[in-house]
This record gives C-alpha cells, sequence and structure tokens, in this order.
C-alpha cells in the first residue's frame, strides 16, 4: 500500500510542479515566458503529464482521480497487480491529492520571487487553482465532463492500438484536449489538479493573497468525475475488435 | 455493419469534438485560447484526428470519406476483415457524415456560453464550417484537392515504412498539411468534417445564428473526395520497393 | 533507375509542396496562418519532410543532394541494393530539382490566388527562395554549412540509435534545425531546395513578378554540399561503438 | 578515454550550437526568429539535446555533469561497459565543459554578423550564458536545482518505462522543464551549457562585448549539481517495481 501511495504522490507531484509551472511562468509578473500563448500552456501542462508518467509507472500512473474512478468503472485493474478495490481507490485518491498539494508547493518555490513580485492576488490564485472564462456552474461543469470524457475514454483505448508511443501519448492527448476542450474554463479536468492547490493555496502564507473562490471549486471535482465515469460506462459498451495496425 | 458503423462514428465524433473545439477556442468571443496562432490551430486538429483513431481503431479509423474513397480506389481492404464493398462504403460514410454531426453538437455544448457571448454570426458559422480566404470556386476546389491528396496518398504508404508512431503518424501528416497547405481555405480536407457541422449549424437553434453560406458548402466536399480519388490512382502506380529502415 | 528517379522525385515534391506552403502560408497577402509565427514555419518544414519521406522510402529518402552527398563521402550505400556510384548519384540529384520544382509548382497552384493578391514582389520570391536576413556571402555559406551539417552527420548517426520513431526522428531534427540555426539564411540546407524553385520561380509567368535575386543562388548551393561532405568525412571519424540503449 | 571524450565532447557541442543557437535567432538584431516565442526557445533547447543525443549515443550521452553527477550518486553505470569512477566523471565534465564551449564558438559563427549588429551587449551576453529575471542566488538557486531534479529523475526513470522514443523522450522532457520551469532563470539546468559559453564570453574578441557576469556564473552550477544530486539519492528510494505497459 505504502509503494502504490508514494508511485501515485510523486507522479502526482511531478504533473503539479510542472503543470502549475507553465501557468506561473506565463501568468506571474516579469517570468521570461510571459504571455507565451496557448500553445505553450498546452504543451507544458501535456509534458508535465509526461514527465509524472515515468515517476508513476508502477501503479499505471493515473494520477488523477477521474482516470482512477474510470477505470474502476470500465471494470480494469488499476494496474497489473493492483485490483480495484475500495482500499485501493482510497489509496490512489489520496496520494494523487496529497502529491498534487507537494507539487504546488514546490512551484510556488521555483516561482516564489515572481509570486511576491506579481501585484495581482487573482493572477497569483490562477496559478494554482482553474477559474471559468464565463461563470455558469451548470455549463462549466459540463466542459469539465466532456473534456475528461475524452481523455479517460481516450486512455481506456489505449491498450487496442499497441504503438511505440509510451507515456507519449498520453502526453499528446492531454496537448490535444487543452488546446481544443480547455479555452472555457481552463481544463483541470482532474479533481486533484484543482482541489489540492486550492487547498494549498488557502493554507500558505503568501504576500498579497486573496480569496481562493471555494464557490467554484466542486466544478472541477464533480465536472471530470463524471467525465471519467460516463468514459467508463461507455468503454463497456465499445466493441473491442483487436485494432487495424 | 453496426459495429463498422459505430467505430466510424465515435471515432469522427471525437475528431470533430477537439477539431471544431480548437476553432471556437481560438475565435470565439472571451475563451482562454482566443487569437492563439496558426500553429495552435494546427495542434489542435492533429491531435484531435490523433484521439479520433484510437476510438475507430477496429474499422481503420478513416474518419473520413475522402480517404475510404481513397482506399477503395487504391484497391485496398477497407480495414483487415473489411473488404471494399459499395454497402460498406455507405456505412462508413453515414457514420462519418453523423459522427462528424454529433460532434459538432458537443463542441457547442463545450462552448455554449462563448458561443451566446461572440456577436459575429460569420465567426460561429466559422467554429462548424470552413471557409475561403479569397472566394473562388475553381482555385479553392484546387487547394482541398491538393492538400487532402497530400493526406489520403501518404496514409496509404504508412504501411510501407513501418514505425511505432502508431495514431501519432496521421496526426503528425495532419498537423503539417495544416500548417503548409491549410491556409487559403481552412483545410476542410474530408468532406464529412464540413458538411457534417454546415447541416448541424442549419438545424440548431442557435442566438444571432446567420446564413449556413451553402454556396460554398459543395467545395470542401468535392475538392477532398478529387483529392482522395487522385491519391487513390498514383498509389496503384507507385513501385512498392521494400522501405529502407 | 526509372524508379529511383520516382521514388526521390515524389518524395522532393511533397517535401516542396508543403516546406514552401508553409512559406506562402505565414507571408503572403490574406492567408489564414499570415504571421503565425517562426515555430509555424519550422514546423512546416520538418512535416514537410516526414511526408516526404514515406513518398521516397524505397531510396532511402534523400531529398536533398546534401545527404546524397554526404552518403557517398562517408562510404554508405544510397539505400538497401542502391551502391553509391555516379549514375546513381546523378539520377538522385537530378530527381531531386526536378522533383523540387514540380513541389514548387504545385505550392503556386494551392496559393494562387494569394500569389495574385500579394502586392511586394520580394515577398513572391521569398517563398520559393531562400534569402539572407544580412547579405553577406562568407558568413551566409558558413552559416548554411553549419546547418547542413548537423543535418547530415546527425541522419548519418540515426542508425547507430535504434528507436521507433521512422520519419519522425529527420522531421524533428529538421524543427530543431530550422528553430536553431535558420534564423540568419532562411535555412535552404539542401541544394534542391532552392535552386529548383528559383529556376522555377524565373521561368513562371506571375503577376507583379520581380527578379529571382541570382546574385544569392549559388550560396544555398554550395554552403549545404559544403555541409553535407564534410559531414561525410567526420562519420569516417566518429568511433562507432554500439549506442547506449 | 579518448573516445569517450569525444563522443561527450561531439554530442555537448551540438547540443549548445543548437541550443544557443535558438537564443541567438530569437534575441539577436534582424533575425527571421527575433521574438519567435517561449515555446520556440523550448522547442529549439529540446531538439538541440534530441541531436546531441545521437552524436553521444556510445557514453550514455550524458552532456551534462548534473546528469553523469546523478548517476553516480545513483549507482549506475555511466554507460554499457564504462562503469562510474573518478577518471570518468573526470573525463565526462572535461569533455562536457570544452564540448560546450566548442559550441557557443560555432554558434557565434554561424551568427556572426547578427552579433555584430546587435548594439546591446547584455543581448550578446544573453545569447552565451544565463540570467535570471529576478535575481536573488538563493531562489535562483532553488529554482535551477528543481528544474535540473526533474530532468534528472525522469532520466533515471527511463529504463523502467520502455518505449520507442528513443531520444526523443528526453527531448520532449527538455522541452516541458524549459516550458514550465525555465521562467524565473532561463534553466540552465546543466553546468556545462551556461560555464562552458560563459568563459568563451570572456575569451572571444567581439565587438561591443560587455562583461560575461560572474557574480551569477556560480548559480547555474551548483543549483543542477545539487539538483542531479538529490534526483541521484531520490531514485536509490524509488521502489521500481515493472511498470504498466
Amino acid at each position: 500500500m505504502g509503494s502504490i501511495f508514494l508511485s501515485e504522490f510523486t507522479g502526482t507531484a511531478l504533473l503539479l510542479l510542472l503543470g502549475l509551472g507553465v501557468g506561473a511562468n506565463v501568468s506571474l509578473a516579469r517570468t521570461k515566458g510571459r504571455e507565451g500563448g496557448w500553445l505553450l500552456v498546452n504543451f507544458g501542462w501535456g509534458l508535465a503529464v509526461f514527465a509524472g508518467v515515468y515517476a508513476a509507472a508502477p501503479t499505471g500512473a493515473h494520477l488523477n482521480p477521474a482516470v482512477t474512478a474510470g477505470l474502476w468503472i470500465a471494470g480494469q485493474d488499476f494496474a497489473p497487480g493492483i485490483p480495484a478495490t475500495p482500499l485501493h481507490f482510497a489509496t490512489y485518491v489520496l496520494a494523487q491529492l496529497l502529491g498534487a498539494m507537494f507539487g504546488a508547493l514546490l512551484t510556488y518555490l521555483a516561482y516564489k520571487k515572481h509570486f511576491d513580485a506579481e501585484p495581482d492576488s487573482a493572477t497569483k490564485l490562477g496559478v494554482f487553482a482553474t477559474g471559468p472564462a464565463i461563470r455558469t456552474p451548470l455549463w462549466n461543469t459540463i466542459t469539465e465532463a466532456l473534456a475528461t470524457f475524452v481523455l479517460v475514454y481516450v486512455v481506456l483505448l489505449f491498450g487496442n492500438t499497441p504503438s511505440g508511443l509510451g507515456p507519449l501519448a498520453v502526453a499528446m492527448l492531454v496537448v490535444g484536449i487543452g488546446a481544443s476542450l480547455g479555452g472555457a474554463t481552463g481544463y483541470a479536468i482532474n479533481p486533484a489538479r484543482d482541489l489540492g492547490p486550492r487547498v494549498l493555496h488557502a493554507l500558505l502564507p503568501m504576500k498579497g493573497k486573496g480569496p481562493s473562490d471555494w464557490a467554484y471549486a466542486w466544478i472541477p471535482v464533480t465536472g471530470p468525475l463524471l467525465g471519467g465515469i460516463v468514459a467508463g460506462l461507455l468503454y463497456h459498451l465499445t466493441p473491442l475488435v483487436p485494432a487495424a495496425s
């Protein structure tokens, strides 16, 4: 159980260190990547997944409660030798949440002086947690659910089309989801990615800190979980003919 | 027949959800990727293909009537175990068209509030259907035919150069075609990609909707079909020496 | 001999159609990719190589006289079953030059109306042929030689580090060379890529055409050839220990 | 010993030629990639690693004293047949430093006229050596250590998740680290990458040259070494369960 925890914790920490890092780089005051554009954000997050997957490979590198939930619903093992059980589920999710918090702390340290230099408290929060371009709970939830559905459904199908891409497959998938479906809510597509850093933002003493926007916090949790669960259900209905090579 | 339909339907729906998604993200009001640049559009569409191919792998993941037509002309099976017959062709194309419409509907839902916020009706149509930079039926058809020729001809050649790229090969090919040959017509390079969403645009009740530009609609159908057919013909003439490794 | 010619002709034509295409897209009047940035240009050219390599795989997909020359100097076969002989060399180079001219013609057709709409004759020439940012024959030659050296030397080393990347390896190498070493001369790194389209530019009747800048034409021929030859020589000196996996 | 030296020297020279090249391209006067954006810089450096790895494959392609140190601490061989010994360590590091200087010299030659045309001496230094966005020794060191930790830790884990990516894996990792963690210090993440070119900058006669900023020089040496060493230590603690495929 400890090695499951350590694997998902480490992988999710790396994911958040790099993922929040690109957010810090494009938005905080005086960084070298400031205003670097949406594709830079997409590659930053995609390759954050890339790094995280290597670190959490022994546990299947979920790094995301929506993936863990989707696999469970789909009737899959979490990883070879790790069956889907309530205790394993809880271990994965706890490791992901705490790993996300720890990764967010490392990002804060990596950009400490830029957080200090940034005058806008909303920009600081924006490095930690997602926020919608147009605030509307129903539609924000739908967007997050759709984007996460794509993530979990395609990840479930990876095994059906063998390639030599390894962790690059999910990395490129995340680049694509961000480019295409990230423009309305900033694509949490992962409850741990949003909730963990938001909790850290609330706890961390920080110069010029504003509120943590708890009113929005439930959407990047429920939307992604909903999307992951629907992906798991649909995967049951998918006829798994061996893929054309 | 049903599982062929489902495979191409699902794959094309994913292709359109992500592909139109990047168009929504770069063009609609108040999105986070607004004015994100042409390369963002290219990666969005290329990785939309990437996701769609995983979902439609059992049927060879055509996702595009021009590919299906090209394979038929080239004398290939549509996929292992699926010979090229008129009935199979009709099944593929119908699934692609309906899948494209369904994917477009999902994109609309993902960006619902941004469609509402967008004042320009031509911009809204531009998320669904392609339009030329300079309107001129002959040359627009030639551009679409050339770009689709490259797509279908190289896809036909993939089997001749084995790699471990899997679905990333066609994804990167589409990124390249968009970057290079997409600048005149917005690169439909797929009759279903343009016609399906255009029909949906005409049917869908939408705030501030304008006309669906039916005068242009036949070009992104005939141009890509022409390109795919020429690719199939030329493939017959290509001497298939085994590739250097 | 005919099938060697056809393979290199087709691959180089595809390379130029897509490569010049991205140049047209970023520079001509009223295109959708106008001012799309240097990375767009780099990916356009890199993925142009990607497509071209699939089409010319049976002949090793040189697509470039500097590669053919470098392989010859390095004492390698041009491809499995195609030894380096003067007649084969001449066949490769002639196919590359004529393929480059044909590809350039296709690019012109794909962007015909945008060439017509473009008022600046130097911009039109810039789609066909390279030109230096700061004109100075010696240093322009050095830049082209250095960039081509990297291309040919690393291509020669590909066989020493097996991967499943297939044609993506050289595509990414070309993206990198363009990003890094393309900023001074616009990176011909291939005599056929520059000379073929420049000849076509001179021959083609075109609205508002200016001169073809023959004064510069010898530099993107001699620089790349020099770089390819030095790469072939250095490859002889490289101790080929089997690579670490 | 000589072939170890030659391998790491050549690979690091290629890394620096391309890596510094993208810096020259985005920052010097009158280049074609000027103001090309942070993602261009990231791909330039990532693909510089890609090229360098092919050239140094026989020695494991460290190209970086922090990688060599991390492998040593982790108890790994430097490459198959090259055990970690003090003499081998010294050979690797000397080759990396001298290779970095030679690569920097080649970049200078590739962009000679643009160095001459650039009026700002700090911009010239910025092509050779990194500098922080906000100067603060402690936090700059922490940023460099964190970024290099990610690099070395994930490189150590590559063997645990087999793929067909070959040298593209480390290239994409470096793209990601630059996108995410490069915005505060310009990501040396490699003592040789910063110190070698800084020494060359000090030695090279150059028109309008300013000081070499030796006050900062120790940070991109100690930060990366610290990160590499911590990565090696943590790797010892990582439970290496075989990865899920």
